[in-house]
């Protein structure tokens, strides 16, 4: 009998199906296998963080197939290091799944997981399984930061350049459409929700072309520059987004015109894009695929920092509590 | 107002709460707070692994407070790194929480990870919270091997002494106390079970004193030198129990008594204590805690390689397989 979900298989088993199809990585010293692995951090340094996806919370499993909620473990977590200015080099991934899940799903995640990090040459070394009445994805993820001094949120000057590398909005639109069941309308957005594909290595880059601050995009636009604004005493000063996010709200429209809603919504509050804003001083050659979308200023008189759009403070929400699970007031 | 469950906060003021809770540690280079911490790793390597607590699977909020969830989900991590003969730096830990769990829950929770990880020097440096119908706590957990190679489940020679660190079926016999309403029977036992507390720096110690093989007990004694005499290729020959786990028996026999039970099987099948196994080169002046339970031998005639108990291959279940939920058959 063809085992089809996953309480016909015992953990052994189960792992036996998934641990040939994820990558070893060009870091790893030790595979899975024993009781932990073995992960190389040639500078003395690991940069380390983790992120977790929930079953309808983050994702449906009528909406998202194994391979989908794999690339988007692997990219939610790669982001984060990408924005310390480090490659990524490992991951683990803690997995817990209902019994009724199919074997199938369970090795497509596998697949997704291997998509984003065998290119990369990140290992996934080790994991944990357990059963449960939801599937959770929690993935702690490693990088080097081959020698550089990690790039901060805090690290923001006046005068600086602010400066995006990926795409905005593309995710929420796809969310949207899926939501309001027009799918059809536009799955490259649909694809772009769920499987985000940001320029990963465009940390390093920005990095080594001496960014002074960076963050990923995963909460909105607006929500995560106010934490680098925050963090280091500024005011970030983006432009109009009629012009430094043209080709994001061109890209946009038609779904926005299906649904009735504004794409500027989008591009400035849309999370899990998992694009880079980053900080360089002024006169640094940007880093491709960086483009300037503001600029840096020191607070004003009343010591205000946060972030203004084309010189206006936001109203409304500015972007996505993942915990409260609604937009959150500013 | 002050808030009693989680959904009263948001992921920002429920991480206000608990950030101030969390030990820094010894090897932590960038705290929690910005996409990623960075950890030390003075030897240009780190260990790493992954393990997963899961409410109902693992532990019953009805038995299990908040503290000492956090306690088990940080020995479970750490024993894994102590078994690669490595000394624990630094945790991640992914937490998803129904939004009716108390505020003071989720405190404890990082109170019982400060508790194990403070007095090692270990740092919580970084999570990630989200809601869901269940807790789940997912741990990533790393360690410095200190320059020594690590310490493997397959070095096992024939002739090598097997000894164990710790203590045995204690977590075991207090589930079942907590499962049959008898916990008032011993509640020393019961602890164990709620917070075992292994000896981490036995890791350690094995590998400066030429462990060749080692493994974290967290599946039961006869499971876990299984999987040391498979790697190994040699046969793992236990004493009689009622000789080398003598105090562990005596310890036990009130509570076994109580439910009408053979202590052998907690002490040979019971998970969760998470003592070490290692095997030493004969002659070896073994570090405290361990002491001998046994000897490695070749695989006899039939190339048979697996765990003899005082001369006997046991019988029926060897331990737990926390997939499948119940006793895996051998």
């Amino acid at each position: 009998m063809t085992p089809s979900v996953v309480s016909d298989l015992s953990e052994t088993d189960l792992l036996a199906r998934i641990v040939p199809l994820l990558p070893v990585g060009r870091a790893t010293l030790l595979p899975s296998g024993d009781d932990a692995a073995v992960v190389a951090a040639p500078d003395g340094r690991v940069v380390v963080t983790t992120d977790v996806l929930v079953e309808d919370r983050h994702f449906r499993l009528a909406w998202s197939g194994g391979r989908d909620v794999g690339h988007r473990a692997a990219v939610q977590n790669l982001a984060d290091v990408a924005a310390m200015g480090a490659r990524g080099t490992a991951l683990v991934v803690a997995l817990v799944i209902p019994g009724e899940l199919p074997v199938a799903w369970v090795e497509d995640l596998a697949r997704g997981l291997a998509d984003v990090c065998a290119p990369l040459g990140v290992g996934v070394v080790g994991g944990d399984l357990s059963g449960g009445s939801a599937v959770v994805v929690a993935v702690a993820a490693h990088g080097d930061l081959e020698g550089r001094a990690p790039v901060l949120r805090s690290g923001a000057r006046p005068g600086d350049v602010v400066a995006h590398a990926g795409v905005r909005g593309r995710s929420a639109a796809g969310l949207a459409l899926l939501a309001a069941g027009l799918d059809e309308v536009d799955d490259g957005l649909v694809a772009a929700y769920l499987r985000p594909d940001p320029p990963l290595e465009a940390g390093p880059a920005a990095a080594a072309a001496g960014a002074t601050a960076m963050i990923d995009l995963s909460d909105g636009l607006l929500l995560d520059a106010g934490r680098v604004a925050t963090a280091s005493g500024v005011v970030v000063a983006l432009d109009d987004p009629a012009t430094c996010f043209r080709a994001d709200l061109d890209r946009l429209a038609p779904a926005a015109h299906a649904l009735g809603v504004d794409p500027r919504d989008w591009v400035l509050r849309g999370g899990e894009d998992h694009g880079l804003l980053a900080t360089f001083p002024a006169g640094t050659v940007l880093p491709a695929p960086f483009v300037q979308v503001g600029t840096v200023r020191a607070p004003s008189d009343d010591a205000w920092v946060g972030v203004l759009v084309d010189g206006v403070r936001p109203t409304g929400s500015a972007g996505w509590d993942h915990f409260a699970g609604g937009p959150q007031p500013r």
